[in-house]
């Protein structure tokens, strides 16, 4: 733990890294939430949607991708680069290593959607199909070691979080009087470049993260003080689905969030037929999460308060998106009575 | 026909009626569509959303109706106004109405979608179910005569296209070197006031309205050189049903749209699974109406073409949605195929 320094994301390098990536991210709107969920049920003063959806590739996952591959030599890219990723990682990198025109070596799972391999495969990469868990790993570190291309990681290193930060620098600037910001946490890579970014310009303002019940790895290791992995994920959020929090992201986590919540896979499905009905969003369940704590654990905190809340991406099938909303519907009274 | 002055609708008045209205309507964002089904299969150039979806009310009709209530005299605003709608124009007269400060009592069809009539009943308005069609003109009209109510037409009038039009000249505002704008067509208010800005800023930009199969009242009417009345409306984008173009909308369309496309009611939901999957939209039949037009008949005019497509609005229940997602996936390998 000795050698994370958090101290270089600090607010300079964050908007020194945000004008790199200008030319190549998008800044994504913000919108008001409006409607009868959130003005009588909720009883929040407002609430803003940083539609991080709308980003290239569809995730957020974009900004680390491309902060990672922009930091590269020029012979780490004439070496290319290699991901490992069940999803949205895989089709980030996969973008990023095309808009710089360098190669790139993407193994994901096989037993990933087909419509996010697909997605991947769209943006130009190779994509190599392994036995999930560590068969996928394992493949993309031989080609690192194999073919010298620079391993990007889905949610670890400071070139990743420098990349994220620029949704909570987007944020502040757009909205500086927030009272609280909410996020989806998986890997942490996410919410460790926002808080920084938030607490950096607004100590006041409170961010707080998300996980499901079956995947929180984040809220264990913040509670035991270090970093921890779980035996086990069970969660329909795949995209929060790492099993464990890594130094750098416990590190900023810790001196930046001021609490973790958990929900349950219903109360995420519920939270998904809240985004299609009153904000006219269709999101697989990762995005879903931060409105699912908005609306239950984190109701009473933020009663009366200004809220932005991270709409950290969505790449999912219609198929799959049809199931989980009408297993949300049996869940959203529940949700509204809360 | 003869008292019918489309250059009411001058570039200066659209400018300066936006102007009037920036207080209280969204700039609604523009976001680029990408991905598979676009790069790749429509072949299109660019494809951009403008996302009206994002207004207040959740839909366009907020513009045309505050539009009218802003040029209330003060006698006008002390009777307030009234409405009849089965749906959007509902929710954006009581909208309107609270945030000029007026009474509302908007009369909605007693078979109206439940999640509608309490949105509506959400704004603040009071709300007078009657049976469906004449019924709840009637009741409007019974309000104007007694009460001295302001009636807010759902489409026509100069004051209403004023407001639509804003759509119009912001989308060309943000990109002013769109090949061509696409629009989902209900009685016409939207088409109008977004073709006049159109074509007054960019002349060379095609625009392109879309109905359906069985609500095609506008195509009809510009076929026939004159308004028309559909004998039966027959399609599930309720949205878009109105059965009759009307004089002012019917001139304006005339003049500035360059042609009229129709599509299938299968069509429009395989159109709303591409818009889950490739925008992450959850949106209702008649804003999908728009994308299954680019997607279908209008493909081949569009190839290569940098395109504008109107998001025009969605307030859909979740239920219904999932529905109409379910109906879409059995008709989307044909879309894509076409």
């Amino acid at each position: 733990m000795d050698s994370i320094d958090i101290n270089a994301l600090s607010l300079e390098a964050i908007r020194a890294r945000s004008d790199v990536l200008r030319d190549a991210i998008r800044r994504t709107p913000v919108v008001p939430m409006e409607g009868s969920l959130v003005m009588a049920t909720l009883g929040v003063q407002n609430v803003a949607l940083k539609l991080e959806c709308f980003q290239h590739t569809g995730t957020f996952k974009a900004r680390g991708a491309l902060s990672n591959v922009r930091t590269l030599s020029d012979a780490q890219r004439a070496a290319g680069i290699t991901a490992a990723s069940a999803g949205n990682h895989a089709i980030a990198a996969a973008w990023a290593a095309r808009a710089a025109g360098i190669s790139a070596k993407v193994v994901m799972q096989n037993n990933a959607n087909p419509f996010r391999i697909a997605r991947a495969q769209d943006e130009g990469a190779e994509i190599i199909l392994r036995d999930p868990g560590p068969a996928t790993f394992a493949e993309a570190e031989r080609l690192a070691r194999d073919e010298g291309r620079t391993f990007v990681h889905p949610f670890d290193g400071i070139e990743t979080v420098l990349g994220t930060s620029g949704v909570g620098l987007e944020l502040m600037q757009d909205l500086p009087d927030l009272d609280a910001v909410v996020v989806s946490v998986g890997g942490g890579g996410l919410i460790s470049g926002i808080a920084a970014a938030v607490k950096l310009m607004n100590p006041a303002c409170a961010v707080y993260g998300v996980e499901p019940v079956g995947a929180d790895s984040m809220s264990r290791s913040l509670a035991a003080g270090h970093p921890v992995t779980l035996d086990k994920v069970d969660t329909i959020a795949d995209s929060l689905g790492p099993p464990m929090a890594l130094p750098l992201g416990h590190a900023l986590c810790a001196a930046y969030v001021d609490d973790m919540v958990t929900v349950t896979d219903d109360q995420i499905c519920a939270a998904m037929v809240a985004f299609a009905e009153e904000a006219k969003l269709a999101v697989e369940p990762s995005a879903a999460a931060a409105l699912a704590g908005v609306l239950q654990p984190l109701r009473n905190r933020l009663h009366g308060k200004s809220v932005g809340i991270i709409v950290c991406g969505a790449n999912i099938d219609a198929g799959t998106f049809q199931g989980q909303i009408a297993r949300g519907r049996e869940h959203y009274d529940a949700l509204i009575a809360y």
